[in-house]
């Protein structure tokens, strides 16, 4: 065994592809170097890869976190030639192709930048403290916490306008995460939280759904798009299309046209930019994405590849690169992998061509929106029908066996008693305003 | 529906039971006066009850955390009676008969104070502020996230002492929970991170158990005692008898007797003492419990009471009140429900009797040691049969059918597979000394 933290690249001999990400992408491309002469060293600064289409769910309340993520050492187990290092990247050094990491520097023969994306709150620093985002297990935790801290601290308020502030939720973004928390929300607002506070009416709990556009889910069909609202209409959730938030003090969100609505609970889904790594030229950049060639190689670079979110891989039909979704992430991961395994055997490298599936969006139980492409034909559905094809997808894409029988699991019990059942407050709600000034009420 | 954060208590008419704490007594007294024409008011500061005999399953990665817990809102979720309210109480004030908590006063008619135990350090400050203990969830969290982080930083280390100090285990306290925990770290040792951790070579973890006492599980029959000794010897776990630690500094352990262990996880399961509320007579304190009568009423009290491991029902037979596990707690939680009744019906009071039913230890798989009370009939086994009674016993304890359907699941897996699965590090692990510290290591 060799023993990679004291060991000179010389003694294995072998050329080393690094990874900084263990996301959709990263993943992939490390699976399809197993068995291959090459050291696969990947680092991520969690030590489990998370499926990110599922946070929403964990966030409320019908998943537990530890179902929709697995520890990278249990998923490459079987893979010798992969080193995993907790660790966060700090600097590439082209020069030396060396990355510095917080645990130390590491060498590289190969390296992929698969880091993915963060929150875009398009410089409002205001909305970046005060809203909670669905990018990672973290943010999930949090909202669902302070999901739940806002009701038991409903419990002891009278003023309406107080009141108000801790039912009602605004979501900005009708992309399907947004979407998708609105239909969950309203789910829980319809059978769940009415039996666990009875005390609360919950008349009152609003779901707002803020849009920039005039439509939501707009990567999709027009059908998908239009049948989509009409779901979120009939489950009570208030859209407000063509409106911005301009502002948000921990209570009061102000939108572009005027309006004001009231919440403790701004959920952020409006935007998403690359996440990079430092020390590549600025030449390289498309915004906050690293411009890539047809073999993900980075404009400049021979050794040097971007996967995934992180990578704009320019074309005339997408001058702003592939959407950054899960299934582009996957798709370059994979075909990266066996192209490095094509230059090592001295072989031509092949171009990436997206295959796209499709978009799927859910919206409470029994309805969902899917546009998909099954043997390049084009499938159009929405209803009941898709929300079965969501669920079916979402469960066999779930990493490991087990996950998939807990979130089964989960959904069916779900299905049958209308029961979300993981309201624990495990760690610390999101406080913007101070619970004290809310509660001034005497019990008695 | 009455609005209790809006009620004053004439407009119920009903008298009111105050419960602090929702543990095993809190939680089965709330059960037991449901269909009553009291109203019930759980307090506690977390929103749900927790399965404390397998706190230590889930620090060691065998369980996921919400597998063991049950928001009390779902558990009390038919009880129209119960009025839940996520709060601390801070002081009582007998002679207004009402709590001072974080959230406001609440009135009383019936006060139960069920506040439990906390973790006892015997006023070893240094060992408090350094050591990790497993009387709660967030506790169990911190071991987990310590245990995955130190062998995840152990790859970093060329030092032996270093590397010694991250993969050794030093556990204080030879009750149940000491030789539990150290029973499925040898488990880990021996199956699960030789397979995640390949680099490191695995003879080097070292677990220690240390006992102030001359045998392990001294509560027990000799037999258990004896046997459990012999299983955690096989096991390969460093016993270490008549030996109290006397210093930590967050590296090194200093014993009684000399010797010195070197850690940076000092595991402390040696002692609890009760967690009681401000406001009582200084009279009805026994060390740090509550003294109580055979009806659980606190002395010199007619409306106040204390139940489970904050209570000290003091006996002939028992001069420091009947041991801090959750069968006593249960049975005088059932029994002060009854009690309640009677009286509202104007009839006389039981007095407290303790049905023992046994006391149980797991060590490692296939292995427990059991002596149990079964219709009167003395039963006392050890090994694989003792396995399958505490298995079978938790399962049926937990709260909540999914709960059992998925620990059953993760279990029956971990039986056949020999993994433990959840290894994920979600929120911060402790560290005494920085990690800065241990890492100067490049990796070239």
């Amino acid at each position: 065994m060799v023993l990679l933290s004291q060991t000179k690249i010389a003694t294995t001999g072998k050329k080393r592809v690094v990874i900084i990400g263990g996301g959709f992408g990263g993943m992939e491309l490390a699976k399809s170097l197993a068995g291959t002469d090459l050291q696969v060293v990947l680092i991520d600064k969690h030590n489990f890869h998370t499926f990110q289409p599922l946070l929403y769910q964990v966030a409320t309340t019908n998943l537990e976190a530890p179902s929709i993520v697995a520890p990278y050492r249990k998923i490459f187990k079987q893979q010798s030639n992969l080193f995993f290092r907790l660790a966060e990247a700090k600097q590439i050094d082209t020069t030396n192709q060396t990355v510095e990491t917080s645990i130390g520097m590491i060498r590289y023969d190969y390296l992929v930048i698969a880091t993915g994306a963060t929150t875009n709150y398009y410089g409002n620093e205001e909305i970046a403290a005060r809203a909670i985002s669905i990018k990672s297990l973290e943010d999930a935790l949090l909202l669902r916490n302070t999901i739940i801290s806002n009701f038991e601290k409903a419990l002891q308020v009278e003023d309406e306008m107080q009141l108000n502030s801790l039912m009602d939720f605004v979501i900005v973004g009708g992309g399907p995460t947004g979407v998708e928390i609105a239909g969950a929300l309203s789910e829980l607002k319809r059978h769940v939280f009415p039996k666990d506070y009875r005390e609360l009416d919950f008349v009152k709990m609003d779901i707002h759904l803020i849009q920039s556009g005039g439509e939501i889910l707009k990567g999709m069909s027009p059908a998908a798009s239009k049948k989509s609202l009409k779901m979120l209409n009939d489950l009570g959730v208030r859209v407000w299309l063509n409106r911005r938030v301009i502002s948000y003090d921990g209570f009061a969100v102000k939108l572009s046209t005027g309006e004001q609505l009231v919440t403790r609970t701004l959920i952020w889904a409006a935007g998403v930019s690359g996440l990079p790594v430092n020390g590549l030229s600025e030449e390289c950049m498309q915004d906050s994405r690293i411009k890539v060639d047809e073999f993900n190689r980075v404009a400049g670079y021979d050794n040097v590849f971007a996967i995934g979110d992180i990578a704009a891989m320019v074309t005339e039909e997408m001058p702003h690169g592939y959407p950054m979704l899960a299934q582009p992430a996957i798709q370059q991961g994979k075909l990266l992998g066996r192209n490095i395994r094509r230059w090592e055997a001295g072989k031509a490298a092949k171009p990436f061509k997206y295959n796209d599936m499709g978009t799927m969006a859910t919206i409470g139980k029994n309805h969902a929106v899917a546009d998909l492409m099954v043997f390049k034909k084009q499938i159009r559905t929405q209803g009941f029908r898709a929300w079965l094809i969501w669920m079916f997808v979402h469960l066999m894409s779930l990493v490991g066996f087990r996950n998939r029988v807990v979130v089964l699991i989960n959904w069916v019990w779900k299905y049958f008693t209308n029961d979300a059942g993981f309201g624990t407050i495990i760690g610390k709600p999101k406080e913007n305003i101070p619970v004290e000034k809310v509660t001034e009420k005497v019990l008695v």
